[in-house]
């Protein structure tokens, strides 16, 4: 008698993804963290993020998924892509161990700036792991129309982030454990990371 | 044989914050109210609103909730901050006594103005109170990527304040009985307010 | 075992009103019509619109609602307002009796201009009718940041008036005897228009 | 007990036309293709694309069919469209018998520029089909509004072309044999094309 969803809502995985010469760019939403505080009401645990995934190309096409690095974009981090003009740049810092004993020790950045002819932006990912003493630079050139299809992308999924999308619709505040947290990618606890 | 939505929809608060130094700023999305005027239609009582609070810090991360203001933006003002461009400015005034008999007693009024190198804004709040003989001024600065969340977060709730949702999606338009309305925050009856 | 809905929809009406001095403009949106080919297919029979419609003021925020006149914005001019900049105008218009009988006795045109100060918007209607020798003028001053609210509820509910809604999610295509159409107005015959 | 979405679900046809005096352009969203990987988990296989369907016209307000021509804007063509200004211009190129033996026997290139007065964009298609030794030009005049249609109802179906509704919304992750694909056309084989 209920929305039959109890066994039939299936894991889905639904990057966006950019290939160039010298890396991959994959582009993946993750839903909001949502507990119950008791059984007529519930919280969001944690806000959901944009997932951005860089791979360094190893030949034609191909790509070497052992040396990815990930940055997760916060909901205002989101915002700043989506309000990126032409000519705008912007830089975030992380680290993924922040508040635990190694913090400090893996520095990640990430820096948007335009390209030189203002046809698209350039994304540099930079991690510095100060215990393995190593150092990787990855950049992906974003062309205009793809910047476009994540700002387009981002304005959609943000308020999903924020999890606003359950205060317009009801039907998204059913009991956690009959709607499942749109969450889709189980991140292991060491990739999780937020903003300094 | 239903929706199953009886006794299982939880209450929900996701609220989005922004913590300055000085103050910090919460934003809440108020559903719209409806009410059934028979047994086939119903019809909007009171449109939602975005309820801002603003508190004032007590130390480092750490603000006080007793002497919170709050700000209650209409659709309209809603639209004023969707439409505010990096140099633009907009004031709104306030009277949460509006047709009562101490109406003019508490006067509220919120400056958004950029601040001066572009990098945003600042949400200034002032509340005078002649009774107490008080005055409140609350100030948040508001970086250029969190305005930006905002207005892509009231972008997405505006229609449903509205309650234009409801005719876009059938199903939202059960018996109120049935779905209850997404009102998430119930203002104690001193606490809301409308515009002069 | 289904959604429910047999019995339980309620119609809803939710305007979005700008009262002026001279006049007020009253805006609702009117789903698109569906009808069923064969048991397995529908298809949009007539595409939604937006309707406004004009009152002139006969007191303090009094309003002669039987000297209204009405204006159905169509998907394409609802595209208009929505990219309407601040120097921008346009202008639309209607003949209320295309193709029939009494084609062009009835002429309406809406012309909506900004104002001299660049605060907003005027929306002129001149509706003449060549049989009751009657022009009708109605004025409404339309402040940025309403205009903004138009804006972003029109960009809201385009894709639903063109039906595009219902593409994206599949549970909005249920056969049409068991999801009504959101049509919340009932236009009677005389007042349907079209653009020329 | 389930959506009682068995049977009862209908293809639906909801294309935005624009007819003009030598051509017309025809737009329908076409959902993306879901496929099973195991009982739990499903997968994108196709992401969604914009169907444009230009017809030549052959008299006063009629079109031929036969002579039509196709071309599907990928996600990120769509984005290309999206975030055209008034005197930005594009160009894609496109071989439906890409990766197959006939490759390089057809091309098409879809190029939209703007017009000599800034009024909106001509969107110029051209095929060539080396095998038959034939060479079809359409062009299409959109008018500013149109462009802002397209912009308004792109930017709504784009992240359902790419799947990211279905992590926003949880019940559109039902198994995929209780909730179909919205995919609505079914393109016969030979016209699926993909970009360069």
């Amino acid at each position: 008698g209920d929305l039959g969803i109890n066994g039939s809502l299936c894991k889905l995985s639904v990057p966006y993804c950019i290939f160039k010469g010298k890396a991959a760019l994959k582009m993946d939403p993750i839903g909001p963290k949502f507990s119950k505080l008791n059984p007529d009401s519930m919280r969001i645990e944690r806000r959901g993020c944009v997932l951005l995934t860089f791979f360094p190309a190893i030949g034609v096409r191909k790509y070497d998924w052992q040396k990815r690095q990930i940055f997760a974009l916060s909901a205002t981090e989101v915002g700043s892509v989506i309000s990126l003009g032409p000519t705008d740049s912007c830089e975030f810092f992380h680290d993924p161990s922040l508040k635990k004993s190694d913090e400090g020790q893996v520095r990640k950045s990430l820096h948007i700036a335009p390209n030189s002819d203002n046809s698209g932006h350039f994304f540099n990912l930079q991690v510095t792991n100060a215990i393995q003493k190593t150092m990787d630079r990855l950049s992906v050139p974003v062309a205009k129309a793809e910047l476009s299809v994540m700002q387009s992308a981002f304005s959609f999924i943000l308020p999903h982030l924020m999890g606003w999308d359950r205060i317009a619709n009801p039907m998204m505040r059913l009991a956690p454990e009959n709607l499942p947290s749109p969450n889709i990618v189980r991140l292991p606890p060491s990739e999780v990371e937020w903003d300094r």
